[in-house]
């Protein structure tokens, strides 16, 4: 990992797939990850780590389902949520957002349980920035 | 911790200190915290954990002394860095920045080993968003 500072937008100008997060650094064993998204992902578990969500640019709205039933939440750009270990959820971005996750280094994206994947999901323990 | 989205901006309107960072929330054993810096901290050195930088607005150097002598980087906004455990560091802002910061719970704001501390910096593993 490079040991100088990294603009964020100079990572997300080389790619442009949506699901698909780039490592971006690492603290200690987690992974901060940033990623491109819109339309639906899928719902998935984590059963051993909380997961960090911090938009950059767009909305991203987040279905959740716990003890008290579904429910969604939604993050303009500039805030921030964290879904606890083992609570099904589900980011969409009807319009389109990009955001930052931090979460274990080998966390993959769809968690360690999840709903069928659609055709443009593809499980990812997130890729390095070339 | 709150369950609900947070608001980065909500939370730096709730005060003006310096140096002193408050807990956004946590991942796992992990902390996210955001402060408000301008002008010098101390040299300091975590020995036992990577401190994760990102920075909201303004623009912040941050000194290194390493195997290869004394350095700085300079992080604009929307930039990150990691500084690796047991490098001594100092962070820095002429003109004041905001900052987010990843790293283990209870981590101290000035690390394991510090320079005396001069009269604005006191120590903190962080507060408690009111």
């Amino acid at each position: 990992m490079s040991n100088e500072p990294i603009a964020i937008e100079s990572v997300l100008a080389t790619f442009t797939d949506l699901w698909s997060p780039r490592i971006l650094t690492r603290i200690n064993d987690y992974d901060v990850r940033v990623a491109k998204v819109a339309g639906e992902f899928v719902w998935h578990t984590h059963d051993d780590t909380d997961e960090f969500f911090l938009v950059l640019d767009g909305e991203l709205r987040i279905g959740v389902r716990d003890e008290h039933g579904e429910r969604h939440v939604t993050l303009p750009r500039g805030s921030v949520f964290v879904v606890p270990r083992g609570i099904e959820h589900k980011p969409s971005s009807v319009d389109g957002a990009t955001i930052m996750v931090v979460e274990p280094t080998g966390t993959p994206s769809t968690g360690d349980r999840h709903d069928a994947l659609p055709e443009h999901i593809t499980t990812t323990t997130g890729r390095r920035v070339a």
